[in-house]
C-alpha cells in the first residue's frame, strides 16, 4: 500500500483526498491545511473520516477553537506518508517543496505552481512513462488535462498535425467569494496557456487558442478544431472517444443542454458532491472544417484533475510501469470503467 | 409500513422518493415519469434502486427506446400504495386527482397547484393537526416552507403579531435552460403570495412582503422583520433557532458567506445531491429594529419541502397523533436530529 | 429625398428610427407599434421627436390611455413612405408583407423573419449589388452580421477558402425578462444557423461553427479562424481591419478587457443609448494556426445591424448603384468614418 | 460663476464633471486623472470638451503616449478653481485633502472617503444648512443617497420613528472586471453602514438593516419598512413621493418590471450614458404592515449622488442660503423638475 498525503483540503485537495481513499492500492494517511474553512468543518461534521494535519502551527490553535482534532503538524504527515499531493494556493507549493525535499519525499503539484517546481509536465494519457520513478511531478491545470485527454486520443489513432482552440471559461467556482464577474465576457490574449501547455506536453502538434471567461461556475467548455494527420471523420472520432473511459459521450437530445447538465446529473447519480471525473462530448456539437474536425468538450473543473493526478502517484512510485495498466487502474478505483461497461 | 408512491420525477420528486426510502416506517414503491429526462436516465444509471412507472401509456415505448425499463403505468403504482406524493408539473396534479378520488388513495401535492386542490393546506411544523387523515393536502412552497418554519418557532416562544419580509429569490434550478434572466432584478408586486399563503396556515398573524428575483440558482434568502406580542431579543431568538432541529444557525465567520456557502457546504457534507434540508440562520445578520426582531433565513429551494411533504404522510396515515412525535420521527430518519446533536 | 417608415419600435426599431433620422437624403415618416411599451414611453417623454402610428386599431386606446399621441394607422404610415424598414418580432413581417405589397411598397425586413419573406438575402458589404432595386430585401441576424463583414473583409483582401467559428452569444438584451438563463452555458448543434446564413450570401467559403449561450447582456464574441486562399497573417489582417469604417481595431491594454468594455465605452462617448455600430476587434486576441488565421470579434447586438439595414434602403431604392459609394453614405451620415479619420 | 474642478474621471467623476457643466452658475475648469483609462480615451475621442489635468506628474507621459492632451498638473487644476469635488479611489481623496487644504480650496468628498475627511456628512435634502459655508463636505454613498431621499421625504411629512430595510445590492458597475461574484447572494452583518449613515444624518431615526449583494450591475433596490409618527398610509406616501423631483414614481405594469428597466428606460430617453438621476419608486410594491409603511426604491448607482453633491457646491460656496432654493437651482439646470412637470 503506498501512502499518501494531501496538503490542502480546499476544492481540488479534498477531492484528492477522496479519490486517493478510493485505491485499493493506496492509503490515504490524511490532509493538511491551515484553518476550519468550511471544507474543514464538513470533514470534522461528517465525523473525521480522514485525520487532519496542521499545516502552521501557529494556526493549530484556530483549529482546535473551531472544535476540530489536529492530528500533527505537516511534518509528521509528510514523514509518514510515501508521497505528497500538494493541492495548496499557487506559490505554497514551491515553498512545501523544500519540506519534501528535506525529508527526501515525492510530491506531486497542481497546476497553479509554476513549472520549474517539478522534473516533469505530467498527464496520465498522454506522457506516463515520463514520470516514472520521478521525485517531483506538476499536474496540468483543469482545462488543459482534459483538453489534452481529447487530442491524445486523436493523435493515438490518427495522428493530430494542429489544434486551435477556444475555451468558454468558468471564472469561479461554486461558492467563491473572491473571483468572479457580472454581466461580460472577459477576454485572454492569444496563446492561452492551456495550448502552450499542451505544446509543453505534447510538443509534435501545433496548438493556439483564444479565451473567454463567463460568468459560469459549473464546467468549462472547449471547442476545438483539430487537423488530423490522416483523413478522419466524426463518426471515427466519435468512435474513439466512445471507447475512452475517461469521456463521456452525451447528447443535447437526452437532456445534456449545457455545461451545468453534467453538474446537475453527477448530482442526481448520487456523485459525491455532483462531482464527475469525466470529460462530456455531445454528438450534436461535432462537425467537418473540410478536413478538420470540430467537436465541443465539457471539463468539470473541480474533479476533472483527481484522476490524473492519482495516475501521478502510479507513475512517481512506479506501482505500474505501463501507461494503459496504469490508467486502468485508476479508473477502475474511480469506478470509470464501469459507467462506460454500463451503458453498452 | 406505509405505502407511498411519487408521481413526478422531477426537482422535487426525486428529492421526495430519497427522502422516503430513507423513513423507517414507510416503504416506497415506486416513481412514475413520462419521458427519459437526465433524472429518469440516472435513476438507470444507477441500476433502479426505485421502480418506475410511466404516467402517460403512449409515452412509454420513449423510455424504452432509451433502454429504461417501467414497470407499469401511473394506475399500477397509484394501486399499489396507500399515499401519492404528488410532485409533478402545476396544474397536472389537479387531473391526476381524478384518478387517485377514484383508486381511494390519499394524495399530497406541492404547492404548484392551486390551493382548492386540498382538503387542507399543510405545514409539518405549524398546522400538523389539521392533516390528521385527510384524504388531500397540498404543502406550502419551497419559500412558505422555509419562512413558516421560522416565523412559526418565534410564535410557539412567544407569540407573534406581525411580519414584513423580504424575498430575495433564486430564480431558476441549476441547469434550468427554461426560466432565467441576466443581470436584472425583476420585482413583484406587494404582497408576495408566500405572505398570504402564511396568514392562510397562521391567520393570527398579519403579514406582508416584497419579493425580488435575483440571477441565482443556490437557494433563496428572506429578511425577515417580526413584531413579537412579548419582549424578545436577538439572543432568546437565536436560543429558539438553535434548538430546532430544522434550522442550522451559523456564522459568516465561518465560512457561510452566502447562499451559495450552504450548498457547498452540503456538497462537502458528501449529502446526495448537495442537498440541505434545513434552512440557515446567520447569527451575524440579527439585529432589533426598537422591539422587533430582524434575522435573515436561507431556503434551499430544492429540498427545503421534503421533510414537511413526509410529516404530511405521517399525518394523512395518522401514523403519529402527536405533532413533535411526527416531526421527530421525519427528522430522525432524515437525519435531522443527529446534526444538532453533534454540534453540541 | 427617399420616404422611411419603421414598423415594431422595440430593441432593433428604435435604433432602425434614430439611424434613418440621422441620413441626410432620407426622411423618417413615423414608426409603428401595438402599445404603449417603455420604449413608445420614452418617445413620449422626449416630446415625440417621431411620430408614432398605431399598427393594430384596436390596440389604439391603449396608447391614448397612456397619453401618447397617435398619428394614424400603420396603413397611413405605409401609404406615406417609399419604403418600410419592418422590424417587428418574428412571424409578423410576413404578415405585414401583405400590406406592403397590396400598398406596393419595398421592405426590408430583420433576420427574425423566415428567408422566404424576401427576394434576397442582403449584407451592405458583401451583396449590395443583389439588393439593387429590389421589393424586398431580408437582412442578416446581428452575429451574421458581424461575422461577414469581417470575413468578406479579409475575402476581398485575399480570398477566404473555409471559416471554422465558435459564437459565445449574449443570451438576452439588458433588461429582457422573458429570456436568459443563469450559471449555465447552453449549447447549439453544430453547425449554427449564422455558418448556415454566410454560406447563403458567400457560397464560395466554407463554413461551420459552434455556438454557446452565455449569460451576459452585453454583446456577442466571436472566435475565428480563416483559412484564407493566399499566404496571409495577422499584421496583414489587422491592415485591412484598421482601414474598415465598420471595424474598430482595440486593445486589451486600452481597456477593452471585455465585451461589455465596447458597451462602457460607447456610455463615455455619449453615443445615445450607450450603442456602437462598429464590431470590435481586440489586437491581442490574433494569432497564426500555421497558415490558419485566428482572431475574435465582437458584436454590439442592438444596434449592429443599423447600417447594413440603412444600405439596404439605398439598395431597393438605387439611390447609389456602387457599393462603396452607398456603404460611404451610410457611414458618413453615421459618423462612422469620422471616428477612424479622429484616431489617425 | 463658481469655478469647479473634478479629481478622479472614474464612474462618479465624469458623471459629476458633466452635471456641473450643465450647471448655469457653474464652470468646470477641468478634471484630474492618471492615466489613459477608457474614461480618458472616451473623452479624446469626443475631442476634449474638459480639460484635462494629470494627477501624478511622473504617469504624464502614459496620457501624451496615448495621445491624450494634458492641460497642466492636478496643482494647476486646484489652483484655478475655487472647491473641487474628489471623486478619487477609497483613501486617495485624504491625501489629495493636503493639497487642497494647502492652497485653501473647499472640497467635497465622495462616500469612499472615511468620515473624518470632512467638517459635515452631507446630503443636499436632509441636511443641506449644515453644509452652509464649509470647508470640507462628505457626500453619502450611492446608497444611503437614495435611501435618506426617501427616507427624509416621508420624515418632513409625517415624521418618521424607525426604519428597517433590506438593501438588495449591484455587486459591480457595468463592465469592471475587478469585482464581482457569480451565482451567489452575499450576506453582509447587520447592521449595514447605510443605516448607520442615515442615523448620523438623521439622528432622531432608529435604523438598521440587512444587504445582501446581487449578480448584477444596473441598480441597488432597497426595500424599506418606515414606522411613521403619525398615521400615515401608502397613498398619502405616494404623494408625497409624486411631489419629489428626485423621485420617479412608475409601474410594473407600465414595463417597469426591474432594475434594469430604468436604466433601458433612460437609455431609451436619450439620457447620456443610460443614467438617470431619480430613484424609482414602484406603485405595485407598496404596503401596510399594519402602521408601517412598506415600498421599495431603485437606485441608479453610477448617477444617484450627482445632483447632492451639486448641491454640496451650493452649500459650501453659499450660493443658495436656502435648502429648496438650493436643490431647486440643481434640480433646475439637471432637468430634473422638468420630467415632473410633463408626466402631469
Amino acid at each position: 500500500m503506498v501512502k499518501v498525503g494531501v496538503a490542502g483540503y480546499g476544492v481540488i485537495g479534498q477531492r484528492l483526498a477522496d479519490g486517493v481513499a478510493l485505491q485499493g492500492d493506496m492509503e490515504l494517511v490524511g490532509v493538511a491545511d491551515v484553518a476550519p474553512t468550511l471544507a474543514v468543518r464538513a470533514l470534522k461534521e461528517k465525523g473525521m473520516p480522514y485525520k487532519l494535519f496542521c499545516a502552521v502551527p501557529e494556526k493549530k490553535k484556530d483549529l482546535e477553537e473551531a472544535g476540530i482534532p489536529v492530528s500533527g503538524s505537516l511534518k509528521d504527515l509528510v514523514d509518514a506518508v510515501d508521497v505528497m499531493l500538494d493541492a495548496t494556493t499557487g506559490g505554497v507549493g514551491i515553498k512545501n517543496k523544500e519540506l519534501y525535499k528535506k525529508m527526501r519525499k515525492k510530491a506531486i503539484f497542481q497546476g497553479g505552481e509554476k513549472n520549474d517546481v517539478a522534473d516533469v509536465f505530467f498527464h496520465g494519457y498522454a506522457n506516463y512513462e515520463k514520470g516514472l520513478g520521478k521525485d517531483y511531478l506538476k499536474l496540468t491545470s483543469c482545462n488543459t488535462t482534459g483538453l489534452i485527454r481529447a487530442v491524445d486520443c486523436i493523435d493515438r489513432a490518427v495522428g493530430v498535425e494542429k489544434v486551435a482552440i477556444t475555451i468558454i471559461r468558468r471564472v469561479a467556482d461554486p461558492g467563491d467569494i473572491h473571483r468572479g464577474h457580472v454581466d461580460l465576457l472577459k477576454v485572454d490574449p492569444v496563446p492561452n496557456h492551456q495550448c502552450v501547455d499542451l505544446m509543453l506536453i505534447m510538443p509534435h502538434i501545433d496548438a493556439t487558442g483564444f479565451l473567454v471567461h463567463t460568468p459560469v461556475t459549473h464546467g468549462h467548455i472547449i471547442n476545438l478544431i483539430v487537423t488530423p494527420k490522416k483523413k478522419f471523420n466524426c463518426k471515427e472520432a466519435l468512435e474513439e472517444f466512445e471507447k475512452h473511459p475517461r469521456m463521456r459521450v452525451v447528447s443535447i437530445d437526452e437532456g445534456f443542454t449545457s455545461n451545468t447538465a453534467f453538474f446537475r446529473y453527477a448530482r442526481d447519480l448520487g456523485n459525491p458532491r455532483g462531482d464527475m471525473y469525466e470529460i462530456g462530448i455531445w454528438r450534436e456539437c461535432m462537425g467537418m472544417s473540410k478536413n478538420d474536425i470540430m467537436f465541443a468538450i465539457n471539463i468539470p473543473q473541480e474533479a476533472v484533475v483527481i484522476p490524473e493526478t492519482v495516475d501521478g502517484i502510479r507513475a512517481v512510485m512506479e506501482m505500474q510501469t505501463e501507461r494503459l495498466e496504469a490508467v486502468g487502474k485508476t479508473n477502475e478505483y474511480l469506478g470509470m470503467g464501469k459507467w462506460l461497461k454500463k451503458s453498452r
